[in-house]
C-alpha cells in the first residue's frame, strides 16, 4: 500500500489508525510527490501533545477529516 | 459565518473558493481554537507557488479534500 521511495517521507516511525477528533489542533495532508510517493497525514495534537502520523489507508482518517470539515464550529 | 475573534487567525487576506487539486502540495486544516474561532484551511501549492487560504464554507473545500483522500496515489 505504500510507495517504495520513502527517502524523504515524513512518517518514518509508524502510523496510527485513530486520533480523537477533539484532540486535533491541526491536520496536515501532504499529497504524493517526487520526494515521497505516499500521501502523508500528520496530526498535531492540542496542548502541546505532539504529532502523530495518521494512516491514510485507515477509514478513520477520512471520516475524521470529513467530521472536522462538517462540524467546523463545534470541534473545540 | 466567521468568528469574531480574529486576532490570531492566519487567513487575514481573503479566502479563495477553489484550488486545482493537482496543484496542491499540502493542505493544513487548523481547527477552531481559542486563538482563532474559525476553522482555517491553508493550501500550499506545488512548485513554490505560495499558499492560499481556502474558504471552509465553500463546498469545493470539502470535495477537494475528499478527492485527495480518495485518490491518494493518483493525485501526482
Amino acid at each position: 500500500q505504500v510507495g517504495h521511495s520513502k527517502a524523504r517521507c515524513l512518517c518514518l516511525n509508524g502510523l496510527v489508525n485513530r486520533v480523537k477528533p477533539l484532540h486535533i489542533e491541526k491536520i496536515e495532508v501532504y499529497t504524493s510527490s517526487h520526494s515521497c510517493r505516499n500521501m502523508e497525514i500528520i496530526v498535531t495534537l492540542k496542548n502541546g501533545k505532539g504529532k502523530k502520523c495518521l494512516n491514510p489507508e485507515a477509514p478513520f482518517a477520512k471520516k475524521t477529516i470529513e467530521k472536522i470539515m462538517n462540524n467546523q464550529r463545534s470541534v473545540q
